[in-house]
């Protein structure tokens, strides 16, 4: 057994990842751990998904339902919306295979704030929790849980669910330990205090989790790696995208409405944030810090430069090589990354505290700043709210980024109006595409549509979009025009790719 | 000159309300007092409408940017939109006059959450402040300034604006002094701290606001009411509403979700709100609290009756009578009424910290669970979302209530898709009408559909919905079913009743 298990307790647990998942009855409900590809357990989901396929080959039903941080990696997601017997699913998700399960009716999806989780979970909204199925890198000899590469949900999980797995992952790096930041301060009470965070440095917990031993049914020893995908290199969009940001960010600190420290960044995964990340490496701005979800390449290499102080998040999503760095190096880190709990990571109440800088990608911005950020042409869930609305609502600044086009200039990704709402009008702030820049404070519905049109569509659509505020404004006369609309034709792009393959109108 | 000027600074600045407002020049932005029709200034808006309106006779330009609290009052808000001079308004109205400046297309109306105020004028997003113009009890011997019966975002007008007027009005009660609690620790700094309430009584600051003098170029003496309307009494609809909240209530406290004490209470305006707070009269919770945006009748009620403990809000909105009561009796509810800035009052932080249940009206919600709580239509602006998305984002329950029927039957309150979100799928818990109460909690949103339709929707509209429904479910088969829409008829309805006068379908 591994020098990693150091509690005797917990000696007796230990067992394969096929007799752990024998435990989990057909119909539990499961938190597992997982945030962003990293830390979620990596072989009994897939146990469980052979034992749910095993049952349904024998022609009994075996369902389960699902809960994480946020989405996880093809080895939990994947094989177990593959069984089909992914019957519920929260709180978020980007997995194919998945998604795929969502959209054909197989899983019930709830797509949740996930600063809301704990919260829902713990007054008791979701029902009681079976188990708890938790990635972790050492047990300590005090019987206390050693976080791995993402806190997530993990202690919400571990506290309410009536039985505990665990899997040690040796992959891990042991330095993890005395990077994160676990609060016990969330109890659903009366006169429940402030969280104490004014700064992303600022420690307010302890470095492990607690645990129940007399609930710890199974310990699997495993030695995966996190699954990382590299990151694609930086195209043209997402570098003109950064530069609309940067150009921004000059603006507001040239004016005295942002101290040159800037406010602490949050942002978004993928090529985009990841441009940002690597556009301020050669910004003026110093002493910089984050208060953000998850760790990025860029984010460690901005540390690294000495130009971000500290941030704090709840899970990393590096590159292969960047996880390898950091499994080498996780000392180095130590009150430089601060991993939290996402109830903390992600709450109104820190966020809002410390005019964050929210910047998160969009599906489809409509020419009123209202965002689409889950549903494909008003139906097909993409991957879900996420942190968005946590950092969005409660920003200081909050900004939301995309191409101007999507499918090769079949969609536009500005139209009259958002097939589905996530972040409403008054909750946007900036929107960016390569196109440019559009400042919407202070603006009312009509004074934002030149804005947005002539900043921030293509060039391709902006005719289509001003004929269509033309002709919204003329039947809306009357009726009302602070916000003008043709009913009739608010979705007419969104009909015409769907019938059409493309939302251009191609006169006969 | 009256006692309540008692500092002597400001004894020389006393002057007729149309000296005052000839201070004030075309193209101001002032930040009015008032919140919810009390403690707005009642006659400088009136002097500076005639002002404005001499100045338009004289064919010039003369239009102003007005901040408030919220709604405000004909005097205010009326006079000041029927001048055609009220180019800008934020953050929230309800004057009749005013909305059809809005909706005509005079008037550039920013709908903004209102605990979002403060943070952009003090982060600078709407600009330099030219005037305050605040209501008054008193100014004491050290001058400061004693608040009257509404807080609102009082205290940021006072710090921002480069000149300040004040109306000292003695119709308000001397003992309005003690009863507010006017924090001043919400700056734009780094470092920030908490707000340290955890619960509806607590008091953090100090019962005055401060005002520079050198800043004070005018102080007005009024004697006059604040513009109460009178409750209208409780219909069936609204005590059938109500019934089902408090059944939910009796739900939630057995099931051991909800402490008997229930969690602080928010609760909209209005006849619904009023007649909830009738119902909790008879029902068994004791040592009840609220933190909530305006103290009406019917708290003031279960105060009384040593049912609710003590409330905490930003703005008294009373009918005369109780406006009457309380002039003669302010002095018996300190420490049982505070009233905040409105910032604090509605600020995410404090609201999520105490699991407040937030219970807000609402135009109309769709199948799946967003709600549209502003516009008619898709175009005409109502009112505004005001603090309701503060609550409900933040809130341990959000619930939104409505009857399910307006205009006399020929609108369904439940529609397929509503044609404005400002409450997102992700934000809405429970909704209710006379019909009954969804209860969506951890549903995915094709679990929520038969729920909002059996239970809330009006039998006239129900099977038209399931249609809707069927139809869009088969549409979107392969598209993706996770929200299933046919979008070329999403807003057939509100169509219909544009073009026909109803939504239910004329079969010939
Ligand atoms: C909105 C979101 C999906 C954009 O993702 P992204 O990776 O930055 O953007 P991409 O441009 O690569 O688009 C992703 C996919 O959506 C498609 N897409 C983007 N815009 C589209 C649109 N308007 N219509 C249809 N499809 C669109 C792309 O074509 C691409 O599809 P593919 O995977 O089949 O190639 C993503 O940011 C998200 O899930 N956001 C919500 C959660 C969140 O913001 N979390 C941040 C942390 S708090
Ligand atoms: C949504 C809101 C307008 C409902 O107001 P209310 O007074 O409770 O509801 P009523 O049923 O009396 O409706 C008000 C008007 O809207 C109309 N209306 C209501 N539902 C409608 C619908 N679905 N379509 C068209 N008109 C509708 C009513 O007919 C009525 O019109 P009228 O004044 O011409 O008679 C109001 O709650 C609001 O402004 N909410 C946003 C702000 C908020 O929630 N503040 C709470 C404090 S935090």
């Amino acid at each position: 057994m591994s020098a990693r298990i150091a509690h005797p307790a917990f000696a007796s647990k230990v067992m394969s990842a096929e007799d752990a998942a024998a435990l989990i009855p057909p119909g539990a409900s499961i938190g597992f751990s997982g945030f962003t590809g990293s830390g979620y357990p990596k072989e009994i989901p897939g146990a469980l998904a052979k034992r749910i396929k095993a049952a349904h080959e024998r022609g009994e039903e075996f369902t389960i339902k699902a809960f994480t941080g946020a989405s996880t990696a093809p080895e939990l997601d994947g094989v177990l919306a593959d069984t089909g017997g992914m019957a519920f699913r929260t709180p978020y998700q980007s997995d194919p295979h998945l998604r795929a399960k969502i959209n054909d009716g197989t899983t019930n999806y709830c797509d949740i704030h996930l600063s809301h989780l704990q919260k829902l979970i713990n007054m008791g909204f979701f029902g009681k929790m079976d188990f708890a199925v938790i990635e972790a890198t050492a047990i300590t000899e005090h019987g206390e849980i050693i976080p791995s590469s993402s806190v997530g949900n993990n202690r919400t999980y571990l506290d309410i669910a009536e039985k505990v797995i665990i899997e040690v992952n040796s992959w891990q790096a042991d330095d993890l330990y005395g990077l994160h930041d676990i609060y016990y301060g969330m109890d659903i009470k009366p006169r429940r205090e402030p969280i104490p965070i004014s700064s992303p440095g600022d420690i307010i917990g302890r470095p492990t989790f607690k645990v129940d031993p007399s609930k710890v049914v199974a310990i699997v020893e495993t030695d995966d790696p996190d699954r990382n995908t590299p990151f694609k290199p930086l195209d043209d969009d997402s570098r003109a995208i950064a530069a609309h940001l940067l150009d921004f960010f000059d603006m507001e600190v040239k004016a005295g409405r942002m101290p040159p420290t800037l406010w602490p960044l949050q942002s978004g995964v993928g090529n985009i944030a990841n441009a940002v990340l690597a556009g301020l490496m050669d910004a003026p701005y110093e002493h910089m810090t984050s208060y953000t979800e998850v760790i990025q390449d860029g984010m460690v290499q901005l540390i690294d430069a000495g130009k971000i102080d500290v941030a704090s998040a709840t899970a990393f999503s590096l590159s292969p090589d960047m996880a390898h760095h950091m499994n080498d190096h996780a000392r180095d880190y130590h009150g430089k990354i601060i991993l939290r709990p996402q109830d903390v990571s992600n709450h109104p109440e820190v966020i809002r505290r410390q005019f964050v800088i929210a910047t998160n990608g969009m599906i489809e911005a409509d020419i009123y700043g209202n965002v689409n950020s889950t549903h494909i042409m008003g139906t097909k869930m993409m991957n879900g709210v996420g942190g968005s609305g946590d950092f969005a609502r409660n920003a200081g600044y909050s900004i939301f980024v995309s191409p101007s086009l999507a499918k090769g200039g079949d969609i536009s990704a500005i139209v009259p109006m958002v097939s589905h709402t996530d972040h409403t009008e008054h909750d946007v702030m900036v929107i960016i595409t390569e196109q440019g820049l559009a400042d919407l404070r202070g603006l009312a519905p009509r004074q934002r549509v030149n804005v947005v049109i002539d900043n921030c569509a293509h060039p391709d659509y902006r005719e289509a979009l001003h004929e269509y505020y033309d002709r919204a404004l003329k039947v809306s006369q009357g009726r009302g025009i602070h916000t003008p609309h043709d009913l009739g034709q608010a979705f007419s792009w969104h009909q015409r790719f769907l019938e059409t393959g493309s939302m251009k109108e191609f006169k006969a």
